[in-house]
């Protein structure tokens, strides 16, 4: 544990790291390909980017929305991560018309936001709870922070900081400042990228700001609107996480995304300003969330009512409301914790997310999108709940508030990002996926290049090349769920290195042209949950590897509930290059079904024991659910 | 099977029933005592009484709703069951002061509603889908019915015939009336009371207009409202049992209460009309709902949306929205469909619904009340899903929309009319209560005493009184659920009779003073639930004679999930006198509970097999559960 919290890794940039034909690469060329142009269009024909020509008039159709310049900015900071690793002078050109285009609607003060200059001009700043003008502040700021790295044109981080200088004016306890903050978080990180990026030591302390004024009495929530709802530590505090400071609560509560985007922020502030305490507070909330409110996907967020978290334990699979945007954000969370204590812990956890949470929130196709990502779907019970657009049963186009399917884009499209850190004369390997990074380690270039078909196959390759040899640390993840690791370099097995939290180090003099074979046995694992989940006892989730599966209507005929799994029940693996994008499916030759026999007409009866025939099982991952239309799924089986 | 349906049974009214010490007598002296004065306060105190002077201005306090009166009827046909049985000077004469109210705010076109009256008088009729007018009207015709039948004065019932006759003349299908009917059926069973109160057909008519006019297009509601939302046929449709006409649908569907009632107004009208068809259209629905659609509790309705049925088998436990209104409705349609077949089935369910679902609805005090009555409640769940006054955790004192209470109130206080009926020269007796009756068969009067400590104790005895011997034929119900029953007649142990639609029929020449006694023998039995409901797999419920029972935290913990009975755990049943108004308690010794053991700190894992510690289980009749306080509860029981 880390008395004074820093960043102690470095991460290896996005830039430097160019994926290779395999999992992650395939799932970024979609991105590329389908949902970048698609969320382009998108945010063209709803309005969205004439919004920011601030000509729009009382009367016209396409009304700016308070949260537009977030879905245009996220596509900004998308398309900047995309040009990176697939240049494009269409995309280029394009981004940088709608970039003047922004700096062309910034006010004399700085202000920029398409809605409040063009709808309610007077009303700025006047609903900081519920017209996410902080929030979309946040985006455009991280999307100039992308655009400033991906180009190296500081044109746009300028005028992006005139917006941040207003803000910082504008906010504060100093007297006639708004002592406000942001009714949905985003900002703070936002913030701490543009300070990392200016050097500019103001923008960190207005981060700091944000997160500290939260939750004070008397609450700024309840001056600011004198609605009597505020009064007490009702619901409305703890959705908006300001029932009390945030150093002070127990546990993130409230809105998952922006619980998880506020945490986000928190360890970026904890580690730039080397504050334990406020690094204690980062590690007990996230060690609340990963070990008691975390769906196994990864998902976060309990129920639909506010999108909240709820509490310990509570994971209900159909009602669950994992908005896909919460887990992007868990993986936001873990990488910053990971930066400042590297312990495998912090990747599991993205691991999980990614593979599953993440991934499920998109489409094959890269053009649909789930918001919520329910781990047990009946179409039948899901349509009786009419939750309207943002229901679970099949993924959509778009969404009134689509925030999920612009996350997934700009994180897809950085996803190189998250693989590789260096610290010292150490390269931390924190995610498998086939790539090629070029980075400096012990003051030397060295390219690393990760031969793998991970996350199907057990087996990931490193060659290593120095420009000449050099002595360093390659410290490879080996993942929790993993047993029985085991390696070799250049052909030779070695013993296994002593795990250092969990990474495998292995510190020599590296020659151009060595090679490391890692092999992490992925043998199908039957999961529990904790006995103090409601939803899942007397059921077992399937894992492998990284992946969690489930069971669709499709494979395995309707009721999925009357399926269960014989504890001894032999499950076997295979690789199905033809199937849904080529995954490995598991199939359950003695499975078993609950049959009708006996109950002719009656609903409740003594009729014991029940009657049950065998039927295969068969288990996909759940990633790519829902990709062969409507149907139920679940991923909890009964085991007996 | 009837061909053509009729009314068989001729029910002994509530007025010739006496109840002596026993189960319903001491729940209706509760009702008597708190109950009924607690609904007259609270209909006082909320203005519904001064309502009815139509004196209320804009401005005032306490506007009129559109469904107040509906309450303050109930109370006036509650308290008419309860003049019959209790008299009560105090009571009669209140009743008589706002039944003189009632006549006085009526208008010259014989019309009456205290809402439209004052403070919308132009609205009259004007949006039969939410005003409630029809309702309302329905409860005016049963409350001066009830009157009319407990005192055998005509003057109110005179009263509402002219309201009746206003409506006859407002609705129908001949050009100029509107072709319309009601949002929230009702007034179709009140008008078929009408109907046998006064022999007038016209009543007869209306009430079977109102049923075959529903779901014909144009929807009435469409073109009333003209509100698109009805085009088609959407969740509006479905939820007022208007997506098609009533004798085409396939199953109920929509607002639980509201179809349970057009259900018993449908049975109504075919044994009046004597119309075969729409007969097997009940039988129909009735199956559908109680071979599908039922928990176990006798309760109705599986979604807060729009308080609503949804699909076959879908019965969630925790979400459940079985509406006490809905279970005493279930006892209606159930005493309708007995009435026209004698059969146990009907009676069976009825004795269901009362026993748990219905008098879940109301605290053992008599003063609060559950609106939904779930079966299973984890407090902190609950309190998350932030579904307003209808919290299912804790029993309220009143709800803003108060059906409930007043509904409980005018089923216990004429409780006494659904035990015994008659039919030519046979009696019939369908639930069991320690009572005394008057009634005539095969020409004579003769009375009946039933006495027992049912539904705690096994055995029933019946003394048989005729004026001078008699032969009749006593058919006593041999319940559904129960196996192995006996009977002696005078001491003499007797072969039991060979059931007719579960009947036993003694047919003899009754001598006063003769003495039949019947054991229904009432081992604990673990139910199942079909392998179709998705909430109950590998789950049992616990049942003694017609009592469902439940686990509370108060007897066994917090975590009730955790808990399971292993299948060949002995039960033992052990009345208790002194708990919960005395109660016969189920305690399982060698019960499980599931511990933490090796799962600190993880929230996922393959640890297995689970670690499971013995616990004694205490169940407790689900109707009497939420009496000691807040907690968990569930009435499912994983078995292993």
């Amino acid at each position: 544990m880390n008395a004074k919290p820093r960043r102690t890794l470095t991460p290896v940039s996005w830039r430097d790291v160019r994926l290779e034909d395999g999992y992650w690469k395939r799932k970024q060329d979609v991105n590329h390909k389908t949902t970048l142009p698609m969320v382009y269009r998108k945010c063209r024909d709803t309005g969205r980017l004439d919004a920011i020509k601030l000509q729009w008039k009382e009367g016209q159709p396409h009304k700016p929305h308070v949260f537009w310049d977030s879905d245009v900015a996220k596509w900004l900071e998308a398309s900047a991560y995309s040009l990176a690793t697939h240049p494009d002078r269409r995309l280029a050109a394009t981004v940088r018309e709608i970039v003047e285009r922004y700096a062309a609607s910034q006010g004399p003060d700085g202000y920029i936001n398409s809605h409040f200059r063009t709808v309610r001009p007077r009303d700025r700043w006047t609903n900081l709870r519920a017209d996410h003008e902080l929030y979309t502040a946040g985006h455009l700021i991280e999307a100039a922070v992308a655009l400033h790295e991906a180009t190296g044109n500081r044109a746009f981080l300028e005028v992006i900081r005139g917006f941040a200088d207003h803000i910082d004016q504008t906010f504060g306890r100093e007297m006639g400042k708004i002592r406000g903050y942001p009714g949905h978080q985003e900002i703070e990180m936002a913030l701490v990228k543009l300070y990392r990026a200016t050097g500019e030591n103001r923008y960190l302390k207005l981060a700091r700001y944000f997160l500290d004024e939260r939750g004070r009495k008397p609450l700024y929530f309840h001056l600011e609107s004198n609605d009597p709802a505020w009064a007490g530590d009702g619901i409305l505090s703890i959705t908006h996480q300001c029932e009390k400071p945030v150093r002070k609560m127990k546990a993130l509560t409230g809105h998952a995304v922006r619980a998880l985007y506020m945490l986000s922020g928190m360890i970026d502030v904890a580690g730039e300003t080397r504050d334990a305490k406020l690094w204690q507070v980062c590690r007990r909330h996230w060690a609340n969330i990963v070990q008691r409110r975390m769906y196994i996907t990864g998902g976060i967020g309990s129920t639909p009512a506010q999108e909240r978290l709820t509490f310990d334990y509570d994971l209900p699979n159909e009602t669950a409301y994992a908005e896909t945007c919460a887990a992007i954000a868990l993986v936001f969370a873990g990488w910053r914790m990971l930066r400042i204590e590297p312990d495998r812990q912090y990747a599991d956890v993205m691991e999980r997310a990614l593979h599953n949470g993440v991934m499920s929130g998109v489409s094959l196709t890269g053009d649909r999108f789930f918001y919520n990502n329910p781990l047990r779907v009946h179409p039948l019970a899901a349509s009786m709940e009419h939750r309207g657009e943002n229901r679970a049963i099949i993924r959509r186009k778009w969404f009134g508030c689509s925030c999920c399917p612009t996350n997934i884009v700009r994180l897809l499209a950085s996803i190189g990002g998250y693989f590789y850190s260096t610290v010292d004369d150490a390269v931390y390997v924190h995610l498998y996926a086939a790539s090629t990074t070029n980075l400096t380690v012990a003051d030397q270039r060295v390219t690393l290049r990760q031969i793998t078909d991970y996350p199907w196959s057990d087996t990931v390759e490193m060659s290593v090349e120095p420009e000449s040899a050099v002595t360093f640390k390659l410290a490879l993840r080996v993942p929790g769920w993993c047993e029985g690791a085991s390696m070799s370099i250049n052909g030779q097995s070695i013993a296994m290195p002593r795990l250092q939290r969990g990474y495998a180090g292995i510190k020599r003099r590296w020659q151009p042209g060595d090679r490391v074979a890692m092999t992490l046995p992925m043998p199908v694992r039957r999961t529990s949950a904790h006995p103090a989940c409601r939803a899942n006892v007397g059921m077992v989730a399937l894992e492998r590897g990284p992946i969690v599966y489930c069971l669709e209507q499709v494979d395995n005929g309707a009721d999925l509930h009357r399926l269960s799994l014989p504890r001894e029940a032999v499950i076997h693996a295979r690789h199905q290059p033809g199937l849904l994008g080529g995954v490995t499916v598991l199939t359950i030759p003695h499975g078993r079904r609950l049959t009708d026999k006996g109950w002719s007409g009656r609903l409740y009866d003594g009729c014991s024991p029940a009657s049950q025939v065998r039927q295969t099982i068969t288990a996909v991952p759940y990633a790519v659910w829902a990709n062969r239309g409507k149907g139920e799924m679940t991923v909890w089986l009964r085991e007996n």
